[in-house]
């Protein structure tokens, strides 16, 4: 009797396939959270633990976990719903504030690495498609590890931490763009003037509307929206939102992400109202570690040899140099020390590579190589700028941009006398 | 050129599927959200709107959307997270509280309906299996409509009030219980005596675990869990026993839901603390739609006949009756008008209705038509008792124990004199 309490298959309580899927997604969560936090305890990004967790667990390493369709669709969700929760917390009106100083250090520090990125690696003999990807893949800088590098200093309002941000949420956006117009231009097949012309007219003005108009349009929806019977109606708003513009992006030749990306930026504005944020944050937190560790599994560790490795760290050194020198540059009056403050900490790359080498390798763009590269590349340029950002930004400066100080009202005095 | 515009299918940004897979959730999730927004208008449960929109737009009628897989496995999740939110809102610390006369009319009415729908069934030459499945659909109230009525009458802190809330807490933990023996039972093939007395005592066994050990296994775990590193440390682990509770409830052959719900009852208590109710409440909202909507697209319309129709009918009187004789009789010594607004209050079933029949579907152990049978019966039991209750818990009662009140304040004198 005891015996038959294993459960039967053939009368399972949920269609066949779902107890499965609920093991994957349970063994897949913790895994996910179990390195990610191990990361966190080393002082490494958790991000890359969930993705390492992904590897190790992985179909190209021991096999542990084989992630079935059903979780790469729901990893695709969790990308959508990331995008949309960097999106919220990318504010219009900030951004429209922060200004020109932070715009110019943003496009002069996705131009650069671009350039310098398509450059070596058409020198270094790739395709041209990859390059491409490679190096789009080289222009968004994730700011997460250096806020919190700079909130652990105590220097996170010192002038040149608010340049930093304020540059990489307009790298965020031009990354975005960037990737709008790749997707596009490689969907017609390659590269047409008249068409890559058409596509980032589109692009912008998608970008501008969804800067300038959406906020003002969920403003004039905020009566509507009060009047609604429907519980939660502005978060039911906002997901719907983020699933339309995510399909809308699709139509028109962009990736889903984008689209949701831009549907959080249009509410932005009103999460603090309408506790958007740490909503959206939870249904982040359930649903991203499966985006990360699917990025992991994706890694075919039969691609590393001594050649690429040696790429990797070469196409490193200049994603480094590159961000450093295009951030630097556009600050040249304010001394070497800003220059490296903001482009050390404009260094890290992050989830937007991720997600930009993941679309080339769905698109047959980039090689299992290539995908390597960029996580390789992801990796080393996020693991590299914390102790540099440490000492460029230790209480010892002489210089004022440095933002050094004991606690939080010197950081703020300065912040004051420079500001 | 421009014709170009449109998507390139063998290029697409998404593996294939992905595409569409967004505009299905979009759509989905739209069309749910209007029908509910629609049905709160008109003063009806939102729930019951968002089953219509599968109903209407499903494979049976116009064929508007076909669901995918994918659709119904996320469906699945969203039922467990369904579950998990609605034993995140029943604290065990609050039942230990509301106490034996809640759980006599909780059990009460249980048995009755069980009983009394059970006999009918089998009177009327149904399979006992099909009998068993429908009437275990008869039992759990789902108090939402309920409360919400109480409350726009402003007598939810009314005696009678609380006991229908505490009975209705009972109810669900009692109704999973019932759901996990069935399930249990059945995979079995067949109503073995001591299988049955071994898993009822498993199933006990696990509920009595969840209410007065898992709280303080949590409590102890605090220290530890505030140590983490790990952003949102405190949703992680709950989402984590989430799942984890969902798979092993499927392993000793229950279903996935009610290690869901006994999760959410874990946290319960910790829930205001670590704010884990909203944020479970968003993954809710973003989920429940598919399993709502996916509920309603499985309805056969075919099978709507006469007599079904017919049948239907008289299942819901047998439902209502039943369960206000249960639930009053307990009430014997409170006067007939307490004894009928708590039974007219436990009227209503939900959640817990459809699940039962929508496992018992998925198990092949009920028909189309008994599927049919339960989601009538829970709609009209659902829509039937509001105008009653109105009547029932009207300012002009003489009852001392109708909570009659014209504002807060007094429905508070009435507690205290009452309690």
């Amino acid at each position: 009797m005891l015996k038959r309490r294993h459960r039967n298959t053939d009368n399972s309580p949920m269609p066949h396939g779902t107890d499965s899927l609920l093991l994957q997604l349970f063994t897949i969560f913790v895994w996910a959270k179990v390195f990610g936090e191990l990361f966190e305890r080393l002082h490494l990004p958790a991000v890359l633990g969930e993705i390492l967790a992904g590897v190790v667990l992985g179909p190209y390493a021991t096999r542990f976990i084989l992630p079935g369709d059903t979780i790469y669709s729901i990893a695709e969700i969790g990308a959508v719903f990331l995008l949309f929760t960097i999106g919220l917390e990318t504010s219009p009106a900030d951004l429209i504030r922060v200004g020109r100083l932070s715009l110019r250090v943003a496009v002069a520090g996705i131009v650069l690495p671009f350039a310098l990125g398509f450059l070596f690696l058409r020198m270094h003999h790739e395709p041209t498609h990859e390059a491409v990807f490679i190096a789009a893949a080289m222009v968004a800088t994730s700011v997460g590890i250096t806020a919190r590098v700079l909130r652990d200093m105590n220097v996170h309002k010192s002038r040149t931490a608010q340049i930093i941000v304020g540059a990489a949420v307009f790298d965020d956006i031009l990354g975005m763009l960037l990737l709008g117009i790749l997707v596009s231009t490689v969907s017609t097949g390659g590269v047409q003037w008249l068409h890559l012309t058409l596509v980032s007219i589109k692009a912008v003005g998608f970008a501008v509307f969804m800067i300038f108009v959406a906020p003002k349009v969920v403003d004039r929806m905020e009566p509507g929206i009060q009047q609604m019977q429907t519980q939660d109606a502005p978060l039911v708003l906002a997901l719907a939102l983020c699933l339309g513009l995510s399909v809308a992006a699709t139509q028109i030749g962009m990736a889903a992400i984008i689209g949701a990306f831009f549907a959080g930026l249009a509410f932005a504005d009103f999460s603090p109202r309408w506790n958007l944020e740490p909503r959206a944050q939870a249904i982040n937190q359930f649903l991203a570690p499966y985006f990360f560790f699917t990025m992991g599994s994706r890694l075919d560790l039969s691609v590393f040899n001594r050649p690429v490795v040696q790429l990797a760290i070469v196409l490193s050194v200049i994603a480094v140099l590159s961000k450093i020198l295009g951030c630097g540059l556009p600050l040249y009056r304010e001394g070497w020390r800003s220059m490296l403050q903001v482009g050390v900490g404009m260094t890290p790359r992050g989830e937007v590579a991720l997600i930009v080498a993941l679309i080339g390798l769905q698109m047959n763009m980039i090689s299992q190589r290539a995908y390597a590269l960029v996580i390789m590349m992801t990796a080393i340029t996020t693991l590299l700028p914390a102790p540099f950002l440490k000492m460029l930004f230790a209480p010892d400066s002489n210089d004022p941009g440095s933002g050094a100080s004991g606690g939080e009202e010197a950081a703020e005095v300065q912040v004051s006398r420079l500001g």
